[in-house]
Order: C-alpha cells, then structure tokens, then sequence
C-alpha cells in the first residue's frame, strides 16, 4: 500500500502536468496508465500549442525543446471562395501559436516527471477507483496488485474516462453535441504546401492543410462518418483535397505518397461537474471539442493550471472551499473554447442538407470575419486561446 | 401614355427614396404602389435606422425630422444568465442607431416626393410590368387604364414581389431559410422599461424590450409559429415576458394595458439575380431577413443608393455596363446582413429540440462576444451596418 495527497488516474498529458505543477509546491502524487509510455509515444496526435501552454511547459521547467523543435505559427490562412485570407494572430493579438506534437509534449512531461523523481506507473491493468475512502487499486505492470490510498483523487483518463462514471448519475449533468460529419486524415510524404495552416471552406466541405516535418504534410478533409478509408485509393484522395483548396490563384497542394488514412469521428462534451467529494476531473475526461479549433490539448493544460493551484490551497493551507473554485474557474475556459470550435466547425463545414442559403451565408460570415479587424481579432483571441478575462 | 425614365413598381421607403435620389441627379421616374397612402402609413413597423440610413434622410434633403423625432439610442443591453450587458455603438464604432418608425420614414419620403414634384400615384390596381419593351400598366385610383413607358424598370414592391416572378425560372436563383419559431409582439401602454433597447436570451426563449414613444413600449417574446394570439389573455403575456427578463438584479417590465398582439413569422430570403434584362430589384422584393437585426429598412436604403448611382450612370453618362454593377455591389452589404441577422437570431433564441449542450454554448458564445473588445465591436459594426469596407 502507497500512501500519496494525491492519486491521477492518466498518464497523458493533464495527468503528468498536475503531477509536475504539484511536485512544484510540494504536494506528492501517483500516476497510473493502463498503455504503455511506448503505446502513448506511438498514438500520433496533432498539436497546436496556445501561447500560454507553450509559457506552462518552459516556464515550469518541463522542456523548452518546444521552443527549439515546435514551429511558431504567426496566423492562419482562412480559405473561401477559391481566395486566402490571413489572419494575422501576432498582428491582431500579438502572439503566435506553436505547432508541436502532441506526442512530444506527451514525451517532455514524462521525461521531467522522471527527472524529478515522480512516481508515474503505466502499463497498470484492473484499475479501480474508491472516491469514498479516496484509493486506486490496480496491478502494476509487473503483475502485482497495489492499492494507492490518497486525500484527492484525479481523473485524467481521457474522453472514455471511467473516473467519470463515479459521478452518481443523480448529480451528473452531460451535455453533448453530435456532428453529422467526420474528418479524413492523411499524412503523405512531401514537403509544406503552405507555411501557415490552411482552413478552407468549400462547397464540397471543409478541407485543412496541415504539416508535420520539413518533409511530411497532414491534411484532413471533411468526409461522411461512415466513410470507409478503403474507398479512397490515392488519386481519389488528392482529387477530392486540390478540389477542395482549387481557386483562381492557382494554388495547389504538394502530393506525396499517402503513408496514413484514417477516419476521424468528433463531438461536443461536457461533463458536469467537474468535482464530485474526492473526485476531480480534467481533460478530455470532463470535455471533449472537435478539432477544428485545436483546443483539446490546451484546454486540458489550462484545467490542470487551475486545478494544481485549487489542491494545493486544499492540501497545504487547509482551505475546504479552494475545491469548490475549481469547475467554475475552469468551466469559463471550456464554454468559451466549446463555442470557439462549435463556430470554425460550423462557419467551415458543408452541413448535410444545407440550402444554397446556408452556404452564401457562410460566405458572407467569412467575408464579414476578415473584413473586418474586430471580426479577426475575435477569432485570433479564440484560436490563440487569449480570451480577455 | 406617360413616358419616363425609371418606372418603379412599389411606393415603400425603397420605391420613393429611389424616385428621389434619381430626381436630385436630373432622372424621371414614376412611382406606382396598389396601396393607398393612408394604408402604408397605418402599416405600423418597427424602425432601427443606421446612421447611414439617417445620413441619407438628412443630407438628401428628405428631411431632417428623423433628428428631431428620432431617439439616437448608443448601444443595446444583451440580457443573458439573468445579466446585462451592454454593447456601446458609440464607444465600439462612434457611432449611435436611430430609434425612428418605418412609418415616419415612409410619410417623411411621400412628402418630400410631393413637395419636389415627384409623380408618385397610390391606390392603382390590375398592375403589369413588360421587361421586354419596358412598361408599367395599371389602373389608377379613380379607375382609367395607364400605361408608363420607361427605359429602365425598378421592383421595389415587398417581400411578396410580383415583379419578382418577371425573372425567368431559368436563371432566377432563390435562396432562403426558414425559422422554427415566430416572434408575438405586443404594443402596451406604459412608459419604457430600459433606457435602450434589451435583447434578451433566457432558458424559455427570446425576448425584445423596445420601445416607441415616452407612453407606449412594444416588446417581443419568441413564441410557436402557430400560436394563436386569443390563447395569450394579457396576465399570461405578462407572466411570460417577465420570466424571460427576471436576473438576480431585479430587472423587471412596467406593464400596462396591451393595445395590439400579433404574431410575427420571419424568414430569410435573398433572389439573384438582382437585374435581369431592364427589370432591377430592391428591398424586401429582393432579400428579407429575420427582425432579429434590424436590417430590412436599412438594407432597402442601402440598395436604393447604390441603384440610384448605377442608374445615373447608365442613363445619364449612357454607360451600359453600370447597372451590371449593381447586383454584385448591393449584394456584398445583403449577405454581410443576412450572416448578422442569422447571428443574432441563433444566438439568442432557444432552438426547438436543443439540447443543454446548445443553451450552454450559446451562454460560452454571449459571455465571449461581451467580454471582448473584438466581440462587441464586431457585434455593433453589424448592429450599425458599419461594416468596414
């Protein structure tokens, strides 16, 4: 039996931040992870980083390999009606966004979690949680079963969170949005298309030019969910993307050969509330977003920011009411980053069904957002996650 | 037979500021409406001017009763989570909206049309337009058969146009949305309950507190499109508006005797293309837009302005591409409008069969577009049509 303040449950990368920002004022804690640190290092995993994720993990003392390695993206290219249109974060909001694998944050945290002595166990099975008489119980990857008894308990599980489901239905409120259409994601083997990401809205749906490496490009297109990945040999794929970014100015992408293709189904949660007795929630455990406005990796750093500073007001000056801050605190964040990816979602997608009105009125949204410096700047505070307080 | 420049089907604030604008550059028009004048001006409607729109009544000479009369309002009150909030037009984009009757306007431009000599005939009937050899027939009011003969022809006749049905179905392109909910607006006697006007957003719907003079408020509350108003005694419609209004504050309605309760239905509606041959659109005939905005005035003065420039350029100067100006000149405004009404119309209403997610989304929304500088500047550039060019 281990005694710790603290048990998380999830290793990715809200689970090590907490762990790391309370070793920081001296509160103790257990990680556990059913993967593997190589099943985690191999799950690919896009990243745009807000300015204040990439300020947590340097000023923290986690890495500042994201500040060599990471690309700094100054703005990005709204597409529509065939026609670029940038918006210029640092010139609207005067900062820039970093491309930076999740993975890599994922890999940096583990590693100062190691540095620092923190006691991360992955590979665990059989986990099981007590929120009554705060505990883990669970077998370590050795085959040996531990119990982990602990003041607060965490849960950092991701979107299919089985911390969650301890909330008593009685006091659980869930809401959720469904979204008839999915993401096709390739990567292919060839350099940029663009220095910036490309949003673009088509009449055929959205598209995003994306990169990964000097030599490698990710890019999505908006497809069916039930599209079969099968059905789309490459030249198909590439017609439908040059389609879809296809305008007067001629620009096309770059083609390579496709090394990856896989359909990427999404949706809107968030489960309320976040704290319940000695359980709290943080992450893709409490919500989830769709991807277009890139918020998932941030918002679970910013609930973690939140939450190291409300349990060590808890724990260490003894200060009962310090948790009850903390889903309000958090929950701004999240409702404004919902609605920021509910409206690029929306304002970029062909929704099924939709009238010529629909898509006319789409157009004149962007052209009202880019016109216009207040319109821009409202989407850079959200895409850049510098929402005023 | 009369012969004339510009014969123009329809004697709303559309037809006879046209009549006007092209009589300050030397061009004849005629005017024909199957109404009688004491019809339109017994037409009671709401009147949110922009200050271009009052600009135009002001410095062509219409009049300048709109300042006197008119109550400049500098902002809006967004009421939501049982708060205001307020929007400041004058500190956001320098500028105030005009609070002054669509009647007023109308009466101000049939007066203006008499007093410079303008052949403006109310009341006539069996009308007939001919695109082909440009004609108006009609009968007039005192029952004789006319004809008037024109080089151009104008249909400004509302949003139930049937010069509109001239355009071939072959290249006529009519785009449209319909709403799932109606406004039940009454007139009340008792003094205004806010300064300006609220737009509220509330768990049971919609609500506009407005006013229209010092005695008389006129208020709005979303409601079923098949409501029957005899179902709606005065305590009901009292006990409803003041749950969508009631916050913490206190905030509450001064209630009097309902003079007048109707049930408005709206819709969004936009007819490309706005000239086919010698026939040229405007107003409503050619775009409705939900109340939502308050834009459907305003964007019938801003088309008739710059139909009036085309028209000019096409007779007078005998430029012949002019008019192919207009639909794409007049349309850019229309669709920046139409994304705005449809904004503020889904923002604040309550979608049948929305989940808590939607409401709470919407909530994420209002708290992020009042919290920012960008949000509610955008938010007043659409409000006061200041959209930047």
């Amino acid at each position: 039996m281990t005694r710790t303040q603290v048990g998380i449950v999830g290793a990715g990368p809200a689970g090590l931040m907490l762990s790391h920002l309370l070793s920081l004022n001296g509160i103790d804690s257990v990680v556990i992870d059913n993967r593997t640190r190589a099943d985690i290092e191999n799950t690919v995993r896009a990243g745009i980083l807000e300015p204040d994720s990439v300020r947590l993990l340097v000023d923290t003392g986690v890495s500042d390999r994201v500040l060599r390695d990471g690309q700094p993206h100054e703005g990005i290219d709204l597409r529509f009606g065939g026609e670029s249109h940038r918006v210029d974060f640092r010139a609207l909001v005067g900062e820039a966004v970093w491309l930076y694998p999740q993975t890599d944050v994922f890999a940096d945290l583990a590693d100062a979690r190691e540095r620092d002595g923190g006691d991360v166990r992955f590979g665990v099975s059989g986990t099981a949680v007590d929120i009554t008489e705060p505990a883990i119980r669970f077998t370590d990857s050795e085959g040996r079963r531990q119990e982990v008894r602990c003041d607060l308990l965490v849960g950092a599980d991701g979107s299919r969170s089985t911390c969650r489901a301890e909330v008593p239905e009685a006091v659980r409120a869930h809401s959720s949005r469904e979204y008839p259409f999915a993401w096709f994601g390739i990567i292919t083997a060839a350099p940029p298309s663009a220095p910036e990401l490309v949003y673009a809205h088509s009449p055929r749906g959205f598209a995003l030019i994306s990169r990964r490496t000097e030599t490698h490009q990710r890019m999505y297109f908006q497809c069916d969910p039930e599209t079969d990945p099968a059905d789309w040999p490459d030249d198909r794929i590439w017609e439908e993307l040059q389609a879809r970014v296809a305008g007067p100015d001629g620009f096309t992408l770059r083609e390579g050969p496709i090394t990856e293709k896989t359909v990427l189904r999404f949706r809107s949660f968030v489960a309320e509330p976040m704290r319940h007795r000695a359980l709290l929630l943080a992450g893709d455990a409490a919500h989830t977003v769709p991807p277009t406005g890139a918020k998932g990796l941030n918002l679970a750093l910013a609930d973690v920011n939140v939450l190291s500073e409300v349990i060590e007001r808890a724990l260490a000056k003894r200060d009962g009411d310090a948790l009850d801050e903390y889903g309000p605190r958090a929950l701004d964040r999240v409702w404004k980053a919902q609605h920021f990816s509910y409206w690029m979602t929306t304002m970029l997608h062909a929704l099924p069904g939709a009238t010529d009105f629909d898509v006319r009125r789409q157009l004149g949204e962007l052209g009202s957002v880019v016109g216009s410096e207040a319109g821009a700047r409202f989407l850079a505070e959200g895409y850049t996650g510098r929402w005023p307080a």
